[in-house]
């Protein structure tokens, strides 16, 4: 299994592991000391002895820090883990506070004496981070210092740093050679006048080399940090002592303690991403009198949009995974479903996944969520939360795949027996919402911003709404979350063709049940249908998800005919492509499944 | 009537005018002279001694400029005059000139010489508009110079200023009185640091001091500049002789000759508009020594959310005006169609509105497009385009009216015995886009630009689009195009309760056919329905606009039971609130009309 239900958060233990950091910030001559979530490449996942936070306060949730006093403790967590955290810390000794609604500089100046320092690890924050922080407690005096980080000296039994092989993601599926990614890139820079660039996101430099890795969980990535010239040349520099080095060609590797220096000994100007690359970057870069400019990571874009290859194996990645759960729906439609839990759902999706012989990795820790756990965001079941499937229990069911060939993201929403009435109505509002992005076309140039209402309408036109963005990017066996485009009112990015997002609308009520629908899509360009403006350039959104949506739960008089001519069709298609790979009775499952409504 | 079908534009005139204005150029030393088509206050409809543009090329679109120079003039037009323009300008004198793709500094660069003056009148211009003209000549190595207005002189038989009485708009329409209203504003110049604001926009100085009039056609406002002081005393600048000055009271007048003095002694600082203020306002602070800030005329947003008082005006306006639409239609559904003509329609629907009683004047030109003349978007009937309608035609008739307690604006696409299936399927999209926008709740804080896909994506979804925003602002007995609110791709302006914009989606194929569907929406607080979510904070788009809409032009199959609940509702409360006010005929047709499909 690649993924666990033990409750990770431990309570008990922060109280002492508190004690010794604050020993530690006394030898130091520091008043407090800041534990980010975050590790130096700002990613969602973060490797064992990366994960400071959680060994510290007990805090797992996905974003957050803490701040550590001599007297008090702040835990920092957003609105999704308001709930989360008091499970999971101390009370006693570490307090939650609400973020972004307070901010640590604010925090600091209230908690804080003038003359006091505050400490911090330099390649866990951004410079934008620091210097929002120096700004905002400069007037109460305090004074911040970049000091070592004090968590991973009183953390006796920190794992090491990962040293998983290296694996080369070969031609077939990255479909362009690193060689000519780094040409391109050189070009980029050679354009800006920069000599350099300065590569601190894992699925940057993961793209750019065509590497994977198995350092981090769910993210087939490589941890290190690489600089690329403008000669196309790039060094890797990442943990001595892998396997699978030999097969690396094109690229230099070093150890990550020489990163520091190389950084000092750059010809400048070189480029560093604003939005990422940790304040000690900079640091470095100063000490060498190396000229920088912050911009943007000029491999965010390329990488978003994917190449036909790429787009090729994300077809026939989703197909399989496609296969996988219908193969899960038709076990769990025979099952006796209130004898099973929450976590028997992700037990038995996850082999089915296994059986299709292709799975590299889950692409994020699935999200089983049974009547009220459902309307939890981000739930994440554990043995203790684990709940028993109760007659009218909706299941909100959110997992995804690594296969080397593509990325995948579903989410369905099960029903133990029959749905209420009420339930029924929301889910249609949500499938609507769904439908509705599926179907459009768009004129180019318009972002997610532009689309986000289009999946939200169906419902606040009931005043109903769901507090997250309808839809994330999504890599090719990268990252199941990747920027920068997103379906999302702040989102200003243009969307181009080969850009693949999620769609995924929901419905939360709390305490009571959840719903979700999620298929990946990409951008495409739209062929004029008959009767269409011809002279005009738009957009469209291609499916990649091909798995049936529960027509039980939908209340068919609310579609309209092009909306249900759309589900029918989805069906229709989803029978065609699928029935060549499943069992006989997962065959025999989609016939009923995918039946017009 | 306050329509007139005559073809204002005659090209034989503009040889001659052209040859008057070059000698004075020439007398005046100068090269060149730029003509806008607006005046000093950048309004939509200009007084006629304003018609400086149409005057001199015969062009009378409502936006564009011409520049003359000594062996050229270039006039220069938007995507929506391309065609107008050449039936309505001497092509042997003058040249039309894309804008904005071709920007008037670019042209000027190509065609003029260096060294060369290009005069400009600059009360009808603003700051950023002459600086971006200053800065792409500059290369080229022009000068601009702000002179008296050329054209005024050789215009011999120019109208008079207008000197219509000025009336007071009372308090049973405006909901505040104009002291209330000064009071706030000054109170808004204090907490701005501000002594004094200028006011130069007509219909926020008619808003301010609760007057109206009829300087200008369709909109009730009266020519002149303001000036309110941080002690809330207003003088208004306006032409002198008029009647109904008794009446008024609260501000002082002065005529218009002595603004410029007025602004010259002025106390600085002083509050301009960027966007609208005449270059000349700033040159005259400037000769006074008098400070100023290029702000936001802090009228215009109390203005754009409308009280009470001036909502339920509205409520009321828009009940008379659809009986006046309703006895219109149920005359038009009785008629032999294919005897009349777009002008027929025109005529009897002003007449219509005249039989209420409390007509003040037409809010614009009515748009009344038969068949291929509905796919021009700002069409407007002469005699010599006067079509009679055909059997099958689709007519696009687009019309409002000025009453004391509101303003209307209402689109009604209407059919000539049975329309084709795609025009059908086209105006049922139209349709889905305009319920859409019209049932959608959407939290507090999204802008127009959040709403707009909504009404476009049943358009979007079949290739189709159209290519004008999906709503404007409206004003209360004021102009029916009134800032700053809209619903377009780019109006980032939060909505908020009050705002009156309009919901006119449309299809438009050239050559063959138009439609448009138009309601008027105020912006207003949701209550909570049973179901939604009562602690969200959403707002909703309250319908001002009860007319029927065509059933026999919507394939009932396309709507979804949402939709169809939606028109069937709408056309019932149309029965119900009109049906009071009708003739016998006339209601008789509502019957019909507002039957559930």
């Amino acid at each position: 299994m690649y993924q666990s239900f033990d409750t990770t958060a431990d309570p008990s233990k922060g109280p002492a592991r508190l004690e010794r950091l604050r020993r530690a910030m006394k030898m130091k001559g520091l008043d407090g000391f800041i534990i980010p979530r975050s590790d130096a490449h700002q990613g969602e996942y973060v490797a064992k002895c990366d994960q400071r936070l959680a060994w510290l306060s007990g805090f797992t949730g996905s974003a957050g820090f803490c701040i550590a006093l001599m007297d008090k403790a702040g835990v920092f967590i957003d609105g999704r883990y308001r709930n989360q955290v008091r499970s999971q810390v101390d009370l006693a000794h570490f307090t939650p506070v609400p973020w972004p609604e307070v901010q640590p500089g604010n925090w600091l100046s209230e908690q804080a004496s003038a003359g006091q320092k505050i400490g911090f690890d330099p390649w866990l924050h951004s410079r934008a981070e620091i210097e929002r922080l120096q700004k905002d407690t400069a007037a109460a005096g305090l004074a911040l210092v970049a000091v070592d980080n004090l968590v991973d000296q009183v953390w006796s039994d920190r794992p090491a740093r990962p040293t998983e092989p290296i694996t080369v993601h070969p031609i077939e599926f990255a479909g362009q050679t690193s060689a000519d990614k780094c040409t391109e890139i050189a070009d980029e820079l050679l354009s800006r006048g920069l000599k350099a660039q300065v590569l601190t996101l894992l699925d940057s430099i993961a793209w750019l080399l065509n590497i994977r890795g198995s350092d981090i969980a769910h993210i087939p990535v490589v941890q290190g940090f690489a600089i690329i010239g403008d000669d196309a040349q790039v060094t890797l520099f990442t943990e001595d002592g892998r396997d699978g080095l030999d097969a690396l060609a094109g690229f230099s590797i070093r150890p990550t303690r020489a990163f520091g220096p190389a950084l000092e000994a750059l010809d400048g100007p070189v480029g560093i991403d604003k939005g990422s690359a940790p304040f000690a970057v900079a640091q470095h870069l100063d000490a060498g009198g190396v000229a920088y400019d912050w911009n943007a990571d000029p491999i965010v874009l390329p990488k978003a949009r994917k190449n036909p290859t790429e787009l090729a194996g994300a077809r026939k990645a989703h197909l399989r995974d496609a296969a996988a759960m219908v193969e899960f729906l038709s076990w769990f439609d025979a099952s006796d479903k209130t004898s099973l839990t929450e976590v028997d759902l992700v037990e038995n999706l996850e082999e089915k996944r296994q059986e299709t012989g292709r799975l590299e990795d889950i692409s994020f820790e699935t999200i089983s969520g049974a009547g009220p756990n459902g309307a939890i965001i981000h739930y994440r079941v554990t043995h203790d939360t684990n709940r028993r499937l109760a007659d009218g229990d909706l299941v909100v069911l959110d997992s995804g795949g690594q296969y080397r060939d593509g990325t995948t993201d579903i989410t369905r929403t099960l029903v133990v027996g029959d749905a209420g009435e009420d339930e029924k109505r929301c889910f249609t509002r949500v499938l609507q919402g769904m439908i509705a992005l599926s179907r459009t076309y768009f004129p180019r140039g318009r972002s997610g911003r532009d689309l986000d209402p289009i999946a939200r309408y169906p419902l606040w036109a009931a005043h109903q709404d769901y507090n997250h963005g309808t839809g994330h990017g999504v890599g090719a066996f990268l990252s199941v979350h990747e920027g920068p485009q997103r379906f999302s009112h702040i989102s200003e990015v243009a969307l181009e063709p080969g850009m693949i997002l999620s769609n995924e609308p929901g419905y939360y009520r709390d305490g009571a049940f959840g719903i979700r629908i999620e298929n990946l899509v990409v951008v495409a360009e739209a062929t004029c249908p008959a009767g269409g403006d011809s002279e005009r350039a738009l957009y469209r959104l291609e499916t990649l998800t091909y798995v049936p949506i529960d027509t039980r739960l939908v209340i068919a008089d609310m579609l309209s005919g092009e909306e249900r001519t759309w589900l029918n069709t989805y069906h229709a298609t989803c029978r065609e492509k699928l029935s060549p790979l499943l069992t006989d009775v997962a065959y025999r499952w989609l016939q009923d499944a995918s039946a017009p409504i």
